[in-house]
């Protein structure tokens, strides 16, 4: 992709502003539309995704160049559990009158990401015998904002898990060629991503308590009910080697229960017996996240 | 794309709902991302478009359903002026809280359509000599937007231009085949959009106001410098037959002037003599469109 030279106006000034501190990361930019091409054989994959002050940031808690982060991030992270790869994001900031001076009063940014995979993983592929897994370990997200609005400063491990979370792409490709055959990003939270998974595949899920990975620091039901974690819950055929993916990416995979025959919906047990879950994050039934 | 079983909570129920009332047009809901496969060989081309409430538009002006159908047009357009079809369209819709009981409290929309394209068409393809085109008549918008402000209401067929703007899309697929080379579509005003398309170029651009379409019930300032519009202008190296043009769409084709040499800057013309022109329509700079 070539840059096109831009005319005059205040939003081409801001863009030009933006090109010279991207340096090459921008590149393509001018014309109306962005052009991509995916590699020949691979479907498209695309997704959408908002973050929107008060709802899913707060300026007092997140610097500027974390909201981006994550708003990025949230996108990425759908692209990963399809298992594809993102050849391209486009940004759509919506600002206050100031921002004219600075870019400095962001109201919301929407996050869009085209990917493109051989064979995108779905939610629904999951059937009664697969294995569940997690990337990762949960609970940090949750535990951070806890700490924030009791006025604490988290410990720098939660917080960064607030601010910096990581899409796990690579880590999808990785499963999706050793036998996964579902995933979901746990963005609402991992109870409430089992049920979509369980939903959308028609089966029971088991999830196992006491194996859940909980991020030090974190609580037990941070790691089950809290959202926008990021990593991905996947539901594999073949038992999958923790100690290779562990080596190479550096977080662990951790088999946390099992599929099961219907009906779709999701247990949490402790030595056998089933537990109480919180709900899920749900952007339309908490607007103050 | 099949559809995948949808989990519980608010907002998949409000998924479900729109689901519902949208019928056939909405497949390939509830994984993570949508999947596409454009045409073998294509390019791919996307877009993002925010329509933000007091920016693009009131809410007093227009009906719901008008809000979203021009939040729409206006990132199709995009696809439009690069020659593309589109292939789906992706829509985030940041709403206030009273929006749980009812859709009806919108106050951003961002719109991406992923298209593609056998060969995109730019803004930079115009070289000295092509002729200039637009599609359709001008200053609709404007001329509504003026007639809501001063608090008439306007014509029929202005409203008709402001609330339901239609995209350019096959006819700039046509244009394309006949010797097109460059197009924009006129979002930021005609002057303004000429601008760009001069800047990417690097060559002059005159336009003869004489030529203008202008609406019945606009002003020729209304078609030089109002916005979203969604009509394209369009450079050709070849002569284009306007009548076949007309035939086929419904709407005029009008050579309204030519790409000559540089410096890369618009000149709108009377009879030969150079007249000043409206700045177009500026985001970053007119927050109160």
């Amino acid at each position: 992709m070539t840059d096109v030279v831009m005319g005059s106006g205040a939003e081409f000034d801001l863009i030009r502003l933006m090109r010279e501190r991207w340096g090459k990361l921008a590149s393509g930019i001018g014309d109306d539309a962005a052009i991509l091409m995916p590699p020949r054989g691979d479907r498209v994959v695309v997704t959408t995704d908002s973050s929107v002050e008060h709802v899913h940031f707060r300026r007092e808690w997140l610097s500027m160049s974390e909201i981006g982060y994550r708003a990025v991030t949230a996108a990425l992270s759908d692209i990963a559990a399809m298992a594809a790869e993102p050849r391209g994001v486009l940004i759509a900031l919506s600002l206050s009158p100031e921002a004219r001076e600075r870019i400095g009063e962001i109201l919301a940014i929407t996050t869009t990401v085209v990917g493109s995979a051989h064979a995108p993983l779905g939610r629904g592929g999951a059937r009664p015998g697969d294995v569940l897994y997690v990337t990762g370990a949960l609970g940090g997200p949750a535990a951070a904002v806890r700490a924030f609005q009791a006025g604490h400063t988290p410990s720098n491990e939660l917080c960064a898990r607030f601010a910096r979370p990581s899409a796990r792409i690579a880590e999808a490709r990785w499963l999706a060629a050793r036998g996964a055959v579902a995933a979901i990003d746990v963005s609402d939270g991992l109870a409430a991503d089992a049920g979509h998974l369980a939903a959308a595949s028609g089966c029971g899920i088991e999830i196992r308590a006491e194996r859940l990975p909980v991020l030090p620091g974190a609580e037990e039901a941070d790691a089950i009910g809290g959202g926008e974690e990021y990593e991905l819950l996947v539901a594999s055929r073949a038992l999958i080697n923790e100690h290779d993916f562990a080596a190479r990416f550096g977080i662990p995979l951790t088999p946390i229960g099992r599929v099961t025959e219907g009906p779709a919906d999701v247990r949490v047990t402790r030595a056998g017996k089933r537990v109480e879950t919180p709900t899920g994050y749900d952007h339309f039934a908490a607007p103050e996240g």
